[in-house]
């Protein structure tokens, strides 16, 4: 049985059922078709097309099948092509002819987009539920970190003392702006298409109000046309998961980067890191790496989805068919990323001593002194160009800023005095920096007292 | 003179200094610079780094810069790298020692990122300009068309009769989304980063809230090393653009679909075609398919920028640089789009008599005469099934359905009546389809008053 | 068992393990990985790393391996990781610690490589096989369509009067120049990477050059560091996978536009469409859209892969492990769809009287009539003026062009005379043609006749 | 005037003149199309469509107008669209109504083709040129470097010890390849499209043969429809640009980390470097940085392409317009990275007591270790769980590998002898590895001699 083959002369190429066949992939949409198809029955009933007696024969049969589905005891078949296929064919088996009425004014077209809608519901919920975790690791480890001191980096050259929790809470705040970001896809995810026919709604009077309550949307599409083409929802949600997954993939770098030998600022965990078939020492930070590299597969998805729809003509095309791969790909990647990042962040073992050791030897106060010098009014571009000198001085002499003497000083500026050596201090910068969000003791901990109370409600 | 050469004992090469330069590119800053530059002047002011008289100096020369570059009188070099860069060294030939004090606690890290904040609140304005410039030519359209039926397709096949009014209010649609995201999109970008510094923020107590006010900003940015690191504002907006293209993509390839001589139901205005220097007879729908090709060209871009994001370490890094001509060609491309295919829009001559030629012509009332069994109680399935093999008998006797006998009819299924006839009329079928957001006179007619009021607010 | 436990203080979270496991993936690689086994042993035998009766041991093991992972008969576990690992865990319970030494001098970076390398050549030669049939069937009905005029489109606007013929040979060209990027890719990706250990080579003089026989390699890779990092030879295949795919997305787009009932051009088989569980009159070119679709698909497969590459530094990283998704998906996609677009071809029934009937009632013959007037030595551009006026005033009389009157064309040029009508005449503009290349039936001959000698040999 | 206004009623918008312009981007084709247009004027001749005299005049007017380009005295103006409008409406200027006869039988469709091959052959030809020179500096420091030992990395973790001089050769083999690809690209570049006019020849006989001969091009291309509409050849370009941009992005990633102040094993000259405007002790590693950003826009721009050609109909359409941009971009961005990158390795400091600082202080030799008890019979796996442990317990003891007594030694394995220090120590490791490709002394040299001679030829 095809849903359609009444004017077909030939049926189908083997090789073509094969090929055009999605059941291998929209299977998981299974709860949702049945969903949508138990509501469908109610409303069918509701305006009169089927009795009361059918429509409890339709909703039983429905969840015998779902029920069959979940044990896994429903056989697949190219032949009937897809997810909504299977069911229909299996109902129609259960309860005769009265399964060919579920479909009155409905069409796959309309049919598909719903399921696809409540999927993603529900899939932007559990991935928001992810960066909330993440977020309370991150900040978890930021509060313990407070005073964790280290060089904070430009071009990945030392630049400026920071502390490890300052750090932490800069992806705190991105992962923070990615959950508005979900938060908006859903918006637009969350309307229901059902009733949209094939492209042109039906003379038959289906109730998309009460289809929409039932199934737990908040709006309904406002065309036909555009709700059976419409895929920008699942470009928004792609376009969110591919952000969490740039930010991930930004995280992954730095802690590759700071669990090197050279660096050695942190330790990941064991459990999260393997070692090599060959050589006997090495322990690799394949968590965080794998998530890198996860990050350009969501990029493919994102520009497939892209590059799928860009020219094609409204309304429905069978094009659309792959579209699900790639968000089912995205969904499931983000989801376990968020949470083995989350137990990267949990399990780092801070390495507090390398961070200071680091932060000593550099010349990174070389900012503060040149804003020393700008508060005893030398103007700033001036300050940097003598501070800029210090520097290679120092270097030459294999010394560190804080190791000149007075005199030393007072050749590059007369203006240098004896509270400069505190003022060049990183405690003393960490405690002494003024500007909101800046990286100082106190922003810190204020920062994470009111992302504390974010977290909470 | 560069910014920050103290330190070197070589200067740059030369083929260094063309590689590395942006004022090619980020020129087009200017205004937000010395915007930014000016206020920045204010507040030093205020905290008692400047005094009156040299914050007065500072203003009158930068309004003086701005007014040199509009002119266009402020020759570019390599060897300044950017527009920061330019002006800076144009305001100490100004004002001498003083200039190099408005560098104060500010890096180019927080200043461009000020900078770009400032372009792309303005670009997204005037984007959401275009995009309702747009809407209200759909929207006209859809008014004067309401009763122009024609098929609407899937795959590319007649489907269902519709009117191209509501053809025209799927894209409406569409593109109202895109002021959504559009909106979203400026919300975030509408932060203040600057006051960050390099990366960390100052020990100099910039006020950030009176820079926040003075430029226009609704909020000031929470973490000094997202701040300078953060270019997700960028693919935001670039993401929202994007979509904007892909619509319309759709929307051309419609288009030149409609104005093919086998289609035949639009007629481009002449003005927005062009013909061919060898073939005297086309009129060939240049617009269109210049628009369809750059939705690619911004497809483009936006893989860029998430490609140069993916795995950069943070905070700033040179590789940054490379964000701004992805985003100004997408702006301006979008921009030019919208305004284009308003004028596509507005010209539109639409051919009714071919579009109803179209629909009479074909077998599209099918889904109505299957309806129409559904309604004597055939169930759906079945009633699919009779109506296919009717089409395929037409097709032998080279009928059109309205054409076959009601003897002929009753061969397939003996509940077929007289009243079948007027059934399955388009006009009928346009008065008679039920559903929300669907097909019918009605239900555009609705939209149309609905929208119109929501374009006036 | 992990296959470098011993430095570790904690066994694998097990969330990890789900997360790293590529078994789910990399399975395919068995045939390729037993194989590259199997000649790792000879090799150890011939240096004397193990002695005949151990060598034959291995062998005898890996075979039963291949085996039972034919037959299904080898469980996966996550706790494997990958394929190489369940098949080295599995040797080891038949042969004990012998099969430990198996590895000698191997590790999993050069083992992968190798496999892959493997898995790929066979794979493009099954592809080169998938484009000598699509070649085939182009020629095939290009041979049978010589005489089949048809309009040649720009802008998708008639243009000039080709042959259907003509028209398909465009196409022929295109994947012929596909098989000459698939053999080109095939020759980086013939080179043998075994025998590079993790990156450095070995102690151990393993012999690269009787492996590189033994599995049918011709050349071996040249800096052992490279070897372990190189993943362009993918690049290298999947860009020509994209390549092909997108051919047939162009072709595709054509077939779909064809066999509208606007164009009518063409009828693909039934057993190559579908219909819509809605509409019983619908007959939809469902293979060719989703081969549209498809290559969206593995051009994001090519981003991907670009995006993963990008930035990464020597010279194993676990990233890479993400590389063989999207090159398993674009080989098995190009694959079918090039399997799928030779039934299309060779089942595509032609309306050669839909194609001559658009032909005639167009204005196609303009640029021949500005020719004939060339001819008469009136400059070309002038020549162009003249007939775009003569179509213009033809539009307003609703005439053809070869309907005017001697004396109405004369008013437009003086040189016109009786002759231009057969010279405007579609049949003797296909005879009359002379560039090479060009679309002319003796041209087209000519063509035809040199690639049937090109594809039999 | 346009080149095709004969048929049209009203003028172009201005908006859509400004629109559909790309005069502002193709103008850089100027000499290949005056190039062409002079060929095409002899040939013209050639079969006496034009006379000896008019030949004489059309060729010098073409001389004159690529003269005034090159002055810059030629002002451009949207109206005439583009280069080729440009140059013939300047032609017509100089020689009347026999500029006019110049199109005969060439459209715009073949001639941009032809320019866009001129352009990019010889574009090739100077990457390929930059190539060679990268190729010399990183041999050149390859032969400098041959006894610096370093450690090589798997994972961004110190593995094994190799040679500065191997790690350098890895990215000479890289480059090396993609010269073959940049010459795989130029052969199917050079193909002469000239004579296919619009699509479909001409009837009059266009001498391809002779055109081909006159702008040095080594075959034609065999199908005109295919010939117009083909950009396949800018997407070779793109792909072998695209890979050379990756290459560059890998080694620019490594000399980041490199020059970092914790590896510190590089030190880049300062003229490719910049400082920071705040912090004066900066030194970034600028143009490494820029390369790795713009390896990311080279990817868009491929991908631009694929997705602009993507489902694209037969034959040309205005869309292909966007290619230019794109391959413009990728060409110079290429050519000057590639430029770059050979100052950056030739004026690479080396800090050869750092990298073997690194190699001493590591447990690399653990590899060696456990080829050392494999040597002695011990299987691998066994041997390398051994090391292992042993790895452990020097970690938790802070001793090196070479630092255990003989007889702590034996508590993990009772084969162990003193020959075991001199066999793990890293030179004597570097005179030992005895695979083809790998990381010794002996196999680097002759490596290097081999690659000399191929430099030279």
């Amino acid at each position: 049985m095809k849903a359609w083959d009444g004017r077909f002369e030939k049926g189908t190429e083997p090789l073509m059922e094969r090929f055009s066949a999605s059941i291998g992939v929209d299977w998981v949409l299974f709860p949702y078709d049945i969903k949508g198809s138990i509501a469908y029955a109610e409303m069918l009933f509701k305006i009169g097309i089927v009795n009361q007696r059918e429509k409890n024969l339709l909703i039983t049969a429905l969840k015998e099948i779902r029920n069959e589905l979940e044990m896994g005891r429903l056989p697949f078949s190219d032949a009937l092509e897809d997810i909504h296929m299977h069911i229909e064919a299996r109902l129609i088996e259960k309860v005769g002819e009265l399964g060919k009425k579920l479909h009155t004014g409905r069409s796959r077209n309309d049919q598909v987009a719903v399921d696809m809608r409540m999927f993603l519901k529900e899939a932007l919920e559990q991935i928001d539920g992810g960066l909330k975790q993440l977020l309370a690791a991150l900040l978890g480890k930021a509060g313990t970190e407070q005073r964790t001191m280290m060089p904070g980096y430009t071009h990945t050259q030392r630049a400026q003392v920071v502390t490890f929790s300052h750090y932490l809470l800069a992806y705190f705040y991105m992962f923070k702006r990615d959950r508005q970001r979900v938060k908006e896809a859903f918006t637009r995810i969350d309307a229901l298409p059902l009733g949209s026919g094939a492209l042109a709604g039906s003379t038959i009077p289906i109730d998309r109000e009460f289809l929409k309550e039932r199934l737990g949307f908040s709006k309904i599409t406002e065309n036909s046309m555009d709700a059976v083409s419409d895929r920008d929802f699942l470009l928004d949600a792609l376009f969110s998961l591919s952000m969490i997954m740039m930010h991930l993939s930004r995280l992954s770098e730095d802690l590759i980067l700071f669990s090197t030998e050279e660096f050695g600022f942190v330790s990941l965990p064991d459990g999260l890191c393997t070692g090599s078939s060959l050589m006997p020492h090495k322990k690799n930070p394949d968590a965080v790496e794998l998530i890198r590299g996860k990050a350009a597969r969501t990029l493919g998805d994102l520009t497939s989805l892209f590059a799928l729809l860009k020219g094609l003509p409204l309304t429905y095309n069978r094009d659309l068919q792959e579209d699900k791969e790639p968000v089912f790909h995205a969904v499931t990647t983000t989801h376990s990323c968020l949470a083995i990042m989350t137990l990267v962040i949990e399990g780092l073992a801070v390495r507090r001593e390398r961070m200071k050791e680091a932060v000593v030897a550099s010349f990174m106060p070389a900012v503060e002194m040149a804003e020393y010098l700008v508060l005893k009014d030398v103007p700033f571009r001036e300050a940097h160009q003598i501070v800029g000198k210090m520097v290679k001085y120092c270097e030459e002499q294999k010394k560190r800023l804080v190791e000149l003497t007075l005199e030393e000083m007072r050749r590059f500026c007369a203006v240098f005095d004896d509270d400069v050596r505190s003022y060049i201090d990183p405690g003393h910068i960490l405690k002494s920096r003024k500007t909101i969000g800046g990286a100082s003791y106190k922003e810190v901990a204020r920062e994470i007292a009111r992302e504390q109370k974010y977290l909470r409600h």
